[in-house]
């Protein structure tokens, strides 16, 4: 290659990387910047090491890894028992094995009017790959799904991902986070593919009205995909084992090629884990009450000391007490503080110098907003609370 | 709505379908008809379900529901360790657990001149993920990769999917299946962003000499980004664990940011089942080279056996006997049969009148092929090769 006077000779490895012309995927970078784990691997990258004490993360909502938060022994055993068969050890169905769509149906089935066949229900990955294959299937040219703000990153990513266009409507929080249901309907035109509710909402913890629902979502000819997972009320979100179930009575999804379309990227996707799979029935069928009403009893109380504590610092606000989910959504006033600029500034001092690591709202697209976690340890909770407040308390005018 | 005149009204549920322009995914639909599983339903879809005789399926390659392949005891119970310890429940880091990635890294590093760190390696569910990414994280506008016909369907799908151009180089028969490199040579050129290399080769069962590996692939300088998984040396294609490890000695993946695309895809993407990921140092570590001969043992016979059947059929011939994979191609001789109009009629026949289930090799882009696996339980393999030779001498001119 002939090179301009002056210019330095290429190296081999240089003239390899012009000659290759890799490039990387960027609406892939763009979308991984979208990511909350992206963001709090940075806030985690601001603690000081050195410090005396030790991290307490109040960013992810994933309290498996702490005493009380254990996942019932009786998921534990399903597992061993369906690994020690060797019946699970083969590639799974494109859609799931039969017992545990079977056992997904029923379980769904509970909460709603109608009941649920195995054919309404596809295992995935997790709710994760739920949410990438339900983006793939409805993309087209020109589509446009409906995002709630604040909301679950994933979405976002995956609309970066497969390039397709984000509106925003906006939960409210003076109203207990319901869906501004005008904004909705002045967003919503004829390349509107899907509008995303998320109940109990993450990150709000705000519970539905079954009303507003009504109002706002359920027709009784509007299909519906629900999609979902064992992770967060069995605390196993490392088993990676959800579901899409399709409600859809009038059979617009089928008729429409969204299920095929559903079918065709299941074809070539990845499934969960057999023997998980095979897990399904006992785990669903078997697990005592008592397990989930002791998980929340120990959230709800974690949920209460978050909220008291919050009450007692003045540079930040908690609009509603969460009814559901594992965070609180909470607005930071920066005329109450001197030396942060926002959001994101706020979470890196707290991780400098407290050690303390919560999630900026600027992710979910709620700038100056944070993200907190109460589904930790008490213990821990407690004293990242008190780590929170003299961080507070330092910053705050005078 | 306005209708014309004579036009029946539309029904609540046209209107919403026609209202919604849901329309579906063309390029997954694409895809999706690329994958073998696709095609193999159909054609199990033509069995006589009320045949005398069980279905014999030749064509999927997953013996583990067989027990002569069952898995090693070692590795199941590393896994009921993993799950029962508790340690394992939580979401995994986006490249894997640590000790999982050093187990993978010096697992690969016995076969290869240098050593691979944990940091080379990002654990994937399967090996059909890491597909998955990397296309994804190579996918650029006029980006084009260079298959090997024939292929593994999933990196097709997965090229349908991203929109990144395919270019086929020839495997060539009569000389083991050999890469044929003039072609690999005329193909290239500088949007060519990967050649893909699969060995031992899946479907001919051919394994690449060294020399051949060499001239065709590895100078010191080209990066190099491997595929794999433990699905079929330990027989748990249903355990979703694999992995890509880069092998850059010159850094051109980091320069152009190959590496940090497949940062950001795992960023959005999930991961394998944190507890299996857990258990991966024990199944490395602690399974016996007995497991391993004795597979290999079974598959030599298996393959032994499906090679002489072969031989004495007249209307296909097997230029080369296997001697990796679980699969071996087949050349179906059209000359020679009366009723039969290509590989896709040959395989829904043999499954309608014999319930014995091959894959056609159009799917591999390998029309008049046909892809026998012959890792299947001993006496259903004899069985299946037994209906297999009726059917053909049924169908042969005499």
């Amino acid at each position: 290659m002939e090179k301009e006077n002056g210019a330095k000779p290429l190296s081999e490895v240089e003239e390899m990387t012009e000659r290759w012309h890799f490039g990387h995927n960027k609406a892939a970078a763009a979308a991984g910047g979208r990511s909350i784990r992206a963001t709090l691997s940075k806030v985690i990258s601001s603690v000081d090491e050195k410090g005396p004490r030790p991290l307490i993360p109040l960013g992810h909502g994933d309290p498996s890894v702490f005493p009380s938060f254990r996942t019932t022994p009786i998921a534990e055993e399903a597992i061993v028992e369906a690994v020690r068969s060797a019946q699970f050890n083969n590639y799974a169905p494109t859609n799931g094995v039969l017992p545990a769509r079977r056992a997904v149906a029923e379980y769904l089935s509970k909460d709603i009017p109608y009941k649920l066949s195995p054919d309404d229900v596809f295992l995935t990955v997790g709710c994760a790959q739920a949410i990438d294959i339900v983006i793939a299937a409805l993309a087209r040219p020109d589509a446009n799904i409906l995002l709630p703000r604040p909301g679950y990153p994933m979405y976002e990513a995956r609309c970066t991902f497969y390039n397709v266009e984000m509106r925003r409507f906006d939960l409210l929080p003076d109203q207990g986070w319901e869906i501004d249901l005008d904004q909705v309907e002045k967003l919503a035109d004829e390349n509107t593919v899907a509008i995303v509710v998320i109940n109990p909402n993450n990150p709000s913890g705000s519970v539905l009205k079954y009303q507003h629902m009504e109002e706002g979502v359920f027709g009784d000819v509007v299909p519906v995909l629900t999609l979902g997972s064992i992770s967060k009320r069995w605390v196993v979100p490392g088993w990676r084992l959800g579901w899409i179930a399709t409600t859809d009575p009038k059979g617009i999804l089928r008729k429409t090629k969204v299920v095929d379309s559903i079918r065709s990227i299941l074809d070539i996707t990845i499934n969960p884990v057999t023997f998980i799979q095979g897990a399904m029935p006992q785990i669903i069928e078997k697990t005592h009450d008592d397990f989930f009403k002791n998980i929340i009893y120990v959230l709800r109380n974690a949920s209460e000391l978050c909220y008291n504590t919050i009450k007692g610092i003045k540079c930040i606000a908690c609009p509603h007490k969460p009814e559901g989910s594992m965070f609180v959504m909470v607005k930071l006033n920066l005329s109450y503080v001197v030396d942060i600029s926002d959001d994101v500034d706020f979470c890196f001092k707290l991780a400098k110098e407290e050690s303390v690591i919560i999630c900026p709202g600027s992710v979910l697209e709620m700038k100056n907003w944070l993200r907190i976690t109460f589904a930790v340890e008490p213990a821990s909770l407690k004293a990242g609370l008190e780590r929170l407040k003299s961080f507070c308390e330092r910053h705050e005018k005078h």
